[in-house]
């Protein structure tokens, strides 16, 4: 089964910090790489945590402040750079496609390869033939996506010993039964899949929500996913001032995740008031207890389901 | 006298690495400050140098593209964050105007100063009380310019010790007299400030010099000035490439500072092909001896002029 990484390449909010680079998170599975908004810096984050964008399928921009698209000119151009001429997916609200046509036109960006523009507000979910891209709105000062990256549903185990049980000899029969077909033996009997694979598993989902405020389809909209990356730029205490800005505090965060039941929560989006993340991570360890705050160049796997 | 400062907050080319950030300069006469180039990361590095852009006056963009330009929006909307609120010129070729245009748009930038700005072509020189900034034409593949920051002339040394055998008291008459005027003492007697002043001293001066192939009016354009900064993309192996990629050697970098006869020449703008600045540095020296190639985050005093 493919690795499914999370990569944090920045994990603050605004402007960087030696600390905390603004908002970019790399996904990968297999070779495939998925990237969560594109703030300043984050190519040389992505250099320094060995992450090689040669296979970005999608960059997903989740609102157009600065600090979640001011990289991005800067990675498009360097990926260019560095030999990739492979067709990205943007997937952003819409806009993008005049701010190319400027960067394009005053030649700060010439793309070396082929970008196709979605509207997170309609040409989602955005597809391969492993996994898919929904998008749903959030609550900021602006119009802003969240995402949900969902790997479609694996195979059942193979059960070794009960296929060598059957008399199916190993080599390429295995393989075909792996995949969903029946294979035929010499001895004139038919093997379906179902004798020899477990339940199909289910595959394996990973939410990004940054910015907003809570807002009531939030809970539905990532109900049970492995990982919840959500923002909490803020402590409770500036419940008001979050609310304000657009923002949530971590205790908001983790209400979400529990409310949802999902299998683990991920902070981000730090204020850089936080020189430490300890009173971030407390306040959302009380209602959700498995919660980390993440730091820039974390990297998380998101185990199979068995 | 305010000292002048050269901090170097990026001196790669193309991309950044964990070595040199791409092309930003900033000077600093006294308090104030221009910013010549402003590629990804400058703001980070600005933090990184202790450099408060407080008392910025001006950014100067050479050109367009993406390694000199992608780091404005976040330098200028982290100012408005830190409070900034003084009107800042922007110095570049055309387009910027429509770039700006598109950000607010967008939201992406939305100053919270105001910005004017000048065509590089037409709009220089521009000018304080202290200094000014003119701009000359480079050979780049787009429309590309140098920059010339030169001091006003400074006053002569006050003599102090003629001034106490003259009977001049102490105190605020000195200062008058610094300043260029005639004073009245006690007992009758004017003193002009001829008496107690040396002659005036040339004000100093710094040239920034990137991206260019070698041009013929570019060793007037920066002839004797203190300090030269200059690109030096390849060693002069590569001269056909620089050629055709519109960049200089470092070979062709001390020529136009011996020519020019300038006091010291720095060098920047390095490819990523040189891990150590050595190969660049011993072949400019060949030419021209007073030269150095500048890390990121090195810091440059212009001594006054005798």
């Amino acid at each position: 089964m493919s690795e499914l990484k999370i990569t944090f390449l920045g994990t603050g909010s605004a402007r960087p910090t030696p600390q905390r680079s603004v908002a970019c998170v790399a996904l990968s599975l297999g070779g495939e790489a998925v990237l969560f908004d594109c703030g300043e810096g984050a190519q040389l984050q992505a250099t320094r945590a060995g992450f090689k964008p040669s296979r970005l399928h999608a960059v997903c921009i989740t609102h157009f402040h600065g600090d979640h698209i001011n990289g991005l000119p800067g990675f498009i151009g360097t990926m260019g750079l560095n030999g990739h001429r492979d067709r990205v997916a943007l997937v952003s609200p819409r806009g993008l496609r005049r701010y190319l046509q400027v960067l394009r036109e005053l030649s700060i960006l010439h793309p070396a390869f082929p970008l196709d523009l979605h509207d997170a507000a309609q040409d989602v979910p955005f597809a391969t033939d492993d996994w898919r891209i929904e998008s749903f709105p959030l609550d900021h000062r602006l119009p802003c996506h969240g995402y949900l990256f969902r790997e479609k549903d694996l195979p059942g185990r193979f059960d070794l010993e009960h296929a060598i049980a059957l008399g199916i000899p190993r080599g390429p029969l295995f393989g075909k039964l792996q995949r969903g077909e029946s294979v035929r033996l010499d001895d004139g009997r038919t093997i379906s899949p179902e004798q020899v694979l477990g339940l199909p598993r289910r595959g394996r989902s990973v939410a990004y929500v940054t910015d907003t405020r809570p807002c009531s389809h939030l809970v539905e909209a990532v109900r049970g996913v492995d990982v919840l990356i959500h923002e909490a730029t803020y402590t409770h205490e500036f419940a008001d001032l979050a609310n304000e800005r657009g923002h949530s505090t971590a205790v908001q965060a983790a209400e979400v995740a529990r409310d949802a039941g999902v299998g683990r929560l991920i902070l981000t989006h730090v204020s850089t008031r936080y020189v430490r993340a300890r009173p971030l991570l407390r306040e959302a360890q009380a209602v959700f207890p498995n919660t980390v705050v993440a730091r820039d160049l974390d990297v998380f796997d998101v185990p199979v389901h068995d």
